[in-house]
């Protein structure tokens, strides 16, 4: 009999296998066509993102953030992902009994520390308690609901060779960061989350009526991390390559470090406060620019164009001048990231 | 230190409490000041509801229904209650590792089949994986959007002396068929759950525009049952009581046999396919006609009306002639009955 592999829930190869094989047989809509994290609903005149995600980190707590900010920043990402401004959130909490209250007021707190900032309210929400070793202290799913802004068009369909890549920030900080807390590897290293909403960073770009009709394409690279979001675009647009430039990819120097001694790849691994966006060449200075004017994107490059060579392919050139293949993540990555 | 307890998620007092103490405190808005199980949003000229609920019953199968059903069903029938057309659900599930893919399969294609029913597209979704012991099998998480009909005006302000509250069927089925079905009481009895998707039902009402106009409130007795839904409307309005005549409360023979047997109030018994709906008293036969075409109105009854004696109670007149005090259930049903 078949069971469920935690490779399923990766974010990479396997949970796109079982997403086709499993879920799409039973839902297959246009609104589940692209599986984008945010689904767009129209509605009269009003075009609607509606999201939803299932936190089950461990653990709970973490260098830069916790299960609660996690879940509220990583719902507002979703919603920017479709081009929209977040505006409500649903909360449902899952806890196991006996949990000490104080673990969910410190998670509830977060979850209002970012709410208050970013201006996404907390509108509605459930709790269930379950029986002692039914879950692991604390499950946070958040939904959540933004409103489209009318300038942009975001589509794979709308992405062309020449397309420049860009990334907000440093990559692999938020996995290595849940990984280390684990203690797995037997030495502590405080590699910080990078755990963050970016409201307010992409609204600067979607506020620009000069620069959202040349963004075809945002995502926020968490599970899988950058190498899933390029192979997924490359799934799409099998008539396409990208090629991603290594030296461009801001890497912090410990995380880089770290990656090359625990021999992680690091384009596998998930980000919290980082998008990755495709637009034409001609506006990059000022998209930068703009992205650099904040805290959050401080540290945004070009990472890589579109190419109509290597169709179907992500080309990693490396610091060394080789070439390989990125591929689209297995599932080495420890499940509960996120 | 305080921990988590089993019946803060009952949906009873504890749950009342729990939520005033915990949850209100960090996110007071104005869409969480009557705790409805949808927010009423405006986005334009629109009104829309959304509405989350976790899911973890135990079986996951149950007769009647299984956790797939139940979510769905769940979450449109909260959207109904804040008077919504249930147009999109966002599904989350949290899997154990090794999970029978059939197991997952078979909520799944329950899921897909109220979809399909309803008309209540499955738009956006997300899969965890945790480790074998981190959840019990399955969690299912469902967010609805739903546009709210123009010609409601639901509220508890609206709610007068004289006002009949009406139930569309039988009651207590769906957590009697959990609580038998864990095999707990030494023997097998066969009640099935009422789980089910009132939309079509509620829509009979909605598209009747003599009727929409004098209907005030509208809500599922789901965990905590009959009895929980009543006090939390004399919670709200102090100035008003409630009596309930115990001869007018459809109940199944079996139901109320079982009941009988294993010392259970079956008004705190949870309910997954019936509505509580308070109207005033001149469209109350033809809300009750209206009802009666449906098969899921078909017991529909008056079992009660609002009165401004015993102000902020819940007055039960009994079979027996007397009367008593139909307190919010505290705690003593099972967890995981959803």
């Amino acid at each position: 009999m078949n069971k469920i592999l935690l490779p399923y829930g990766s974010g990479g190869k396997y949970t796109k296998e079982f997403i086709d094989r499993y879920i799409l047989k039973y839902f297959n809509n246009k609104f589940l066509q692209h599986l984008l994290d945010s689904a767009v609903l129209e509605i009269q005149s009003e075009k609607l993102a509606f999201s939803i995600d299932g936190y089950t980190v461990s653990p709970l707590f973490f260098p830069g953030g916790d299960i609660g900010k996690l879940s509220i920043c990583g719902t507002i990402n979703d919603l920017l992902c479709v081009g929209a401004d977040p505006k409500f959130i649903a909360l449902s909490l899952i806890i196991e009994e006996g949990t000490e209250i104080e673990v969910v007021e410190k998670i509830l707190s977060s979850i209002q520390q970012v709410s208050q900032q970013e201006d996404v309210l907390v509108v509605t929400g459930d709790t269930k308690v379950v029986e002692v070793g039914s879950c692991d202290k604390i499950f946070v799913t958040t939904a959540g609901v933004g409103c489209i802004r009318k300038g942009l068009n975001l589509h794979y369909n709308r992405i062309e060779p020449d397309d420049v890549i860009i990334i907000t920030g440093n990559i692999a900080e938020h996995g290595l960061a849940i990984l280390l807390s684990r203690g797995a590897y037997g030495f502590e290293y405080n590699i910080q989350s990078d755990c963050a909403s970016l409201k307010s960073l992409m609204q600067k770009i979607f506020d620009d009526e000069e620069l959202t009709p040349h963004i075809k394409f945002i995502r926020d690279p968490t599970r899988g991390g950058v190498a899933a979001v390029l192979n997924e675009i490359v799934s799409y647009r099998k008539d396409l390559g990208i090629e991603i430039y290594e030296e461009k990819v801001p890497i912090s120097q410990d995380v880089k470090y770290l990656c090359e001694l625990l021999a992680i790849e690091p384009f596998s691994i998930a980000n919290e406060g980082k998008m990755i966006m495709i637009t034409s060449k001609n506006v990059v200075d000022k998209i930068l620019s703009t992205f650099k004017t904040h805290p959050l994107g401080k540290d945004a490059e070009v990472i890589g164009k579109v190419v109509f060579t290597n169709k179907g392919k992500v080309i990693l050139k490396t610091l060394y001048g080789s070439m390989r293949i990125l591929d689209m993540p297995t599932a080495e990555e420890l499940p509960r990231i996120c």
